[in-house]
């Protein structure tokens, strides 16, 4: 399975008084992580919008199990948890790197659209990518 | 079931290139959503933590139907999904006030806990907030 | 002076680990004080941007006098400092709610352009909104 | 004069909807610098913390000339723009990384406190920040 690791080093900005990291911002990171894994993969997610396709999320879970924090490194380990020619989802998983922890994991399904959000096909319409898709998914 | 509406006028700061709230602030909503439910239980968030509680969220979900649009207002309709003595889950659903339209539904789960994010059991050590808890849950 | 109030509860998401509201939100509240100011004015950033034209920000200056806190009310007070036929420039001013002490207090310049973000005389091509502009102005 | 490179690439959260960053993103973008900054000469802004000192913005100012946009890098040219005893004021300039354009330029001012909020001399209570915050500024 391949995979892309985004190291991000957390901001003051996202942190909140609980003096952790703000639950709402790993969504970003995951977008942030996502962007990382499609680049890595060769077909940027600018790319993807400049050709005329959307990905936008249709679903987005996340559990917490140890808050990062300010200033502390992590990386997103970033995968295609299932794909069908219309949906994508990938899967995240957040740790510390110093202590190579878990601390969030989640995920994020995604439709195939244009850029009027109208669904598309991606295996009839960005071949290319959906082949990437279907190979990062099985090689192991 | 009790319910609170919080009405939100989404800022422009919220949008993204695609035009649309950005996915990643539906979970800010819900916790301004959330401020606002126990704000109008008569128990505040800032209550609670001035009492020496917080309730971390453990787990989030969304889910997307129709994207919320700039300046154009939104209401989150709160309510408690369920309780243990030491869990909650709250359930949000996102709805156009212009058109009743449910744009975004999504939940958090939160865990009850000291100001060190030890367990704490809200039954015992916070059981005004607690019996609230129930009360929201139960009557219809 | 026509000045706009408005009202914002500071949301969790804002504050930071000084257990205060970052400083860089200020800078979303002064948007979201600016819509309000144009909507109240009867003339929305959402027509505005419907018509074709916009507003960007070319600078912006803050001074923090005193920090907003979670969940405690605040108001934006904001007026137009200064007009030309292709500038504009408001000023803001952040008063806590309870105690009306000015916490913060800004100004932003922006730019009047068409869609691509090319330059436009106001005064030519949104003549109504010019008029309002220097009405809110000049009024006394 | 010292500076620091800090090297962002754009986020799609920080987009809005006229397709480039968010103005008021920048000011979080500048903290981010400035952490570098920090971490670059030694004296991280984690540590200052655990010591004890906050250097809360007390001032900050930007002019925008050309946006950022999604996905294409920029660095942020970071240095000390002048001090005092008490006060700290540093300087950002963000460019392209691509065309090396320069797309923004601004300035944080700083208090030099203790954890309560209260003034303390950065040169009497942290000599050696003192004294590097003087070598970054002097040597050219």
């Amino acid at each position: 399975m391949f995979y892309h690791k985004e190291y991000i080093r957390p901001r003051y900005e996202e942190t909140d008084q609980m003096g952790v990291i703000y639950h709402g911002n790993y969504i970003t990171w995951f977008e942030q992580a996502r962007s990382g894994f499609f680049r890595e993969l060769g077909y940027s997610y600018k790319r993807l919008e400049d050709e005329g396709y959307w990905i936008p999320v249709i679903e987005v879970g996340c559990k917490y199990f140890a808050p990062a924090k300010y200033d502390e490194e992590v990386y997103v380990k970033t995968s295609i948890a299932a794909h069908s020619g219309v949906r994508i989802e990938l899967k995240y998983q957040v740790y510390d790197v110093e202590t190579d922890t878990l601390l969030v994991e989640g995920f994020t399904k995604h439709a195939t659209t244009d850029k009027n959000l109208r669904p598309i096909s991606l295996k009839k319409k960005a071949p290319e990518l959906y082949k990437l898709v279907i190979t990062c998914f099985e090689n192991e």
